[in-house]
């Protein structure tokens, strides 16, 4: 009990230190309740000097040699009233200072070792959030929602509609903090623009028509998780409860942004400039679309759309090449999801123009063929591509 | 998806297996996804030549190569529905199989690393278990204690009666299923027989006079969580808990058997059956007891008194010197309790009779001085115990 | 707030007296709480005197005039906590003090005027009652069965299987009190023996082959709501609750108990005897049972089922004639329901045999002709029998 | 099961009729489901020829045959699911027809007294509501709140902050459906301006300063239910609540709005001008108001204050005198209030100018005094005043 009054009362004090303060106490657990290396190296002689029937106890030591002093007091604040998120928002500072304060990335790595033990998506619980939820928790939907902003509760009361669903993952020791969460909008065919979707006034689907299930904004809300994988796991879930609920619904499918896709077009080298063709920019392009009359705007949609497409196709990252540059299309590509439809004009939005030209992506997750993309493109770099799309593109 | 279905189909056909069946499935475990220990080997020595700036990337490595492949699997099974339970009965099969087929210890020892961090302390919850409850939840009650049998529904009304409380540790995907329970009399002044706490048709306690809380069992449920540290923190929880619900209470004591106590006596050295003064057996003595008249029951107290007090201060555990031989005394030692009165005649049971010659034992939980006597016994085996025994004792 | 004080105040009075001071308080409120007969005269008179446009007003205040002053202080009770259960324990009261104190029968009426509309089905809630329910509401089926008793926590765990449901009526003021119950066994056809339903050791039924709803007991709770129809509603919630649930099911049936048989058997008219060829008593033919061998059986079977089947469509209530003598058929065929069958041997216990010579019948609720069924019972006394009882009857 | 079939679809008829359609069916209940008075007449002159023993049965007759036949329909509804809601709003539609159809008043008046028994204050249930209840529930405030308008769900979340309290009744039957809620602040001494309650920008109260329990806002929700007392229930169950969870509160008091002062100013007969020495007008008053520097505004509390103290102690009601002419005030003295402060600028906004020239007042609920303020003013019309406003009105 001592003791847990003590960590209680080191909480306390953290939470009251400034950034200055912050960076001491952190510098002083990566310093004083580091792993021991003189012993861990004799403990790596003896393992290596060690018979088959000695490793294994060797092996046991080894594992708790490496495992540095200061992981049992982030354990104990475990034990304080909202530890877990006090863990989780600690994580949160360390991510911030330690890009100024690089000694205190080991402190950063223990403390994402600990969250992801506890983190373990068999830990977590689905929960659906409706309008009926508790206003404390529907304010953090309004402030965690990352992709296409929630402008007022009326806004938010429509997407928690009859023809919406939303979801989140909870942790237990989390209460009414959602940790991650879906928008999904049940429609009848691949929806194809965002505004559509989110306009107030439009009337109600009916749900026996829809067959399809838009996952239209995914959110992270938690910075002191980031690394930690959910979203992947959301999904699943997700489409495995929609399945449940509605025995009707035949495809599952993202209606997803492209975000850096004028970036990349503004930062081509000639050589790519000449092999597409493309030697504008963006903010030109954009210029013109607005200006554009329906005849100009197909025009313009000629041009744009294979650019698109080559993003998609060609553009790899540049530090994890084969796998595409697209942060999104990576995400959905490595859960297994196909792309499948490009969107003209899908989010006309200012930020919808400047970072994509408007255009908005469908993944599409077909159950029988998750797995073998999943490993095409995680092992090969392999993106899977809707036959019309291979069609275009060829 | 795919791999949780599979997982899933795993977890199915383990539960079909008989024993062989699942001794191979985990020899394969162990065999097939161990560590690696040549790429192990090399890392260590990349290690040992490597300079400091080097060094925290490879111990990351080396932490990960530590960790073998098939852990990621029985991670896996976290994720089906009831994984948790599902792993922790997993963990009681390993820990029966492997005291027959030792080379399954490996295994065992991952799924306690796994457990105890999903375990942690700080992730359970609470509950009170009262009359209200579930009675699916309740005869798990019945079926669980392991200290003093509960005989019967009634028996079990009358230790969750308004002057008795009960409380257990729940893990939140383990709903439903207690993993340590302990039950609580309201009493006046510290309890020193167990049969009147027991007894069904004993008036109620009155809640405004009781000033002692005592512990009179304590169970684990869960086989597979052995070894596990769960019974400290309950009764820390419960002691927090008490003190807010009922401010009056001034001592929080246990009333615990002494399990040893005539195995001890009838296995003395000679040397130490004349120091002392004892050369009978338990048996004779557990007969002299039944027979006895009020006087000599007199006679015979002040025979088996001294031995017990000497059993708890100078008996000492054969591996684990200076820790004591008592399990149940080096249990509450360990966590910070004095060694408060030894009851005469406390549990008449047959049970009692025959393990301790009816003596129990109050364990004493004084808050401010835990915290020392816990480290005076854990670092040098200093027996705390109270003014009357030291005085008995000299 | 004050005159909320000193109602609780009487309350706590109140349960405290003994019996003689309740009757001296039932009687102070019939006789100084009473409606004021002279006012209430000149109203009459003023309403007979009345034009129609006057009349609203006068019918207002003679409803007024007809409530006596006794019925506020009876509403004030209400507030309490428990304020409704205490209502209904003292309608229980009052009906076991008033066959000795007749003079208190218009308090007791008064009460059920009362309760009456407080309980009105619409405001009672239908909850599923299963094993994981609380003990403390479970130990009340015990106490409350009526029809089978409950023998243990086993035989009632047994009746909350997997293959039963068991249904309440619960008032929202009255939480954990079950006002009606009802146990049902989901089985594949027409269950006729209720030692088999009851049997702890049979095994479970296949849900998936069951197709039809056994209501094998319904038992009232609350001695206070006597009269208040509740039972015809419970049925009739729970069936549209079954089909709801396990659509499978294709029919609803009682096996009920027929309390009177051997009473009315020992009460025949020389007249009724000649007519139905029976001259012996109910006790002989008992002993005959229990001795018979098979074929003996058969042969008392021969000579007892033609007696229940004239027991059920000739003997006809002493007071209410055209209704039925027999208290269970009464209330099933008011419901609409058919006599589908009387079942032979169907409840062995000493009760069964005593009552009954251990027959049980099958009442079938069938939709489509509850509605005409209970019409032509309670319009006519027409019993609704099965083809097969029927032709039997010819 | 029939019954309610039809039941259930003559409500769904109901509620796809017009206004045309909806008189005609109220008409039909009227006429051809109402008392039949002949029958009546005849019952009446029974009882008056009737000896004292035959009477309790036929005044038992009496009421049976005060109930019009249409009683039995309306219970029917209740059976419905939202039944009882269906019926509430049902009167509401009464109330708004049977102005312009006085005819359907006797059905008004049946509806009224079902729900009067339904609506019994024992049956309702006293609920927190705080901004973790449910964004489905809390629009209902924001929609219903009748007193001071909430602009916004921040004006919401900061009436239900932690220096905040809201308490609604609940119907079982209608879940999350406030009847009436009351909005409090916890506050130091009595809160005199409305404004500063409201004031989002406003520090927290210090909850343990916090001596006084401002009652600010009383809303109904349900227009079916006027008529139906529950405000005054409400208060004495919010101040039992209160006192519980806040021992250290010394006062409950509302600040409250005063609706008709202005009226009563412009309309003034020439005798009471001279008696008052006013002979100006509100809206005057309101222009010099507005414009005042602070001098001015003195010399007008002076002459504005008197006249309020009037009102409140002189005017009465024009058709119930000697009850107060201001129903607010009529309300809480109704209740047992004490008239304690008139409070001065209290109440700058647009509509409290206008009804009171920003006057609000405070009535105090001092519970030692409550009910013999009650019955002095529900007796005598005697006004309750604080010892300060005594002395003013000399």
């Amino acid at each position: 009990m001592a003791a847990r009054n003590r960590t209680a009362q080191l909480g306390r004090c953290y939470l009251e230190l400034n950034e200055t303060g912050r960076v001491t106490f952190f510098t002083l657990l990566c310093q004083k309740y580091d792993i021991q290396e003189q012993q861990l190296s004799e403990l790596m002689q003896a393992w290596q000097a060690a018979d088959s029937d000695s490793r294994p106890a060797l092996t046991r030591k080894l594992r708790h040699q490496l495992e540095p002093p200061r992981m049992v007091l982030l354990r104990q604040f475990n034990e304080l009233p909202e530890g877990v998120k006090f863990l989780v928002d600690m994580r949160a500072e360390l991510l911030k200072l330690s890009r100024q304060h690089p000694h205190l990335k080991p402190l950063k790595e223990d403390l994402k070792r600990l969250l992801t033990s506890w983190f373990d998506v068999g830990l977590l619980q689905l929960e659906e959030i409706t309008w009926h939820s508790g206003a404390d928790l529907l304010e953090k939907l309004i402030e965690y929602e990352a992709v296409h902003e929630i402008q007022s509760w009326n806004d938010l009361k429509n997407r928690l509609d009859s023809d919406r669903r939303c979801f989140a993952f909870f942790h237990p020791n989390m209460p009414n903090e959602p940790l991650i969460f879906v928008e999904v909008a049940l429609v009848e065919g691949l929806a194809g623009n965002v505004q559509t979707l989110l306009d107030e006034d439009a009337p109600l689907a009916d749900l026996n028509q829809a067959d399809s299930a838009i996952f239209y904004s995914i959110s992270n809300t938690q910075k002191g998780l980031r690394g930690i994988s959910l979203g992947n796991f959301l999904i699943k879930r997700v489409v495995n409860q929609l399945q449940h609920d509605f025995p009707q619904l035949k495809q599952f499918a993202t209606l997803s942004p492209v975000p850096d896709f004028t970036q990349w077009l503004d930062n081509l080298s000639e050589e790519e400039q000449q092999t597409l063709a493309f030697s504008s920019n963006s903010e030109e392009l954009r210029k013109q679309l607005v200006q554009a009359d329906q005849t100009e705007r197909e025009a313009l949609r000629e041009q744009i759309e294979p650019l698109a497409l080559a993003y998609f196709t060609e553009a790899k990252h540049p530090r994890y090449a084969p796998f595409v540059r697209d942060p999104v299309a990576h995400f959905h590509l490595t859960n297994g999801a196909q792309l499948a439809r490009i969107n003209w004009m899908a989010d006309q939005s200012e930020k919808g123009l400047q970072q994509s030209l408007g255009l908005m992506v469908n993944y599409l997750y077909e159950l029988p063929h998750i797995e073998s993309r999943s490993q095409g493109y995680t092992g090969n770099g392999d993106i899977a591509l809707s036959a019309a799309l291979s069609k275009q593109k060829k």
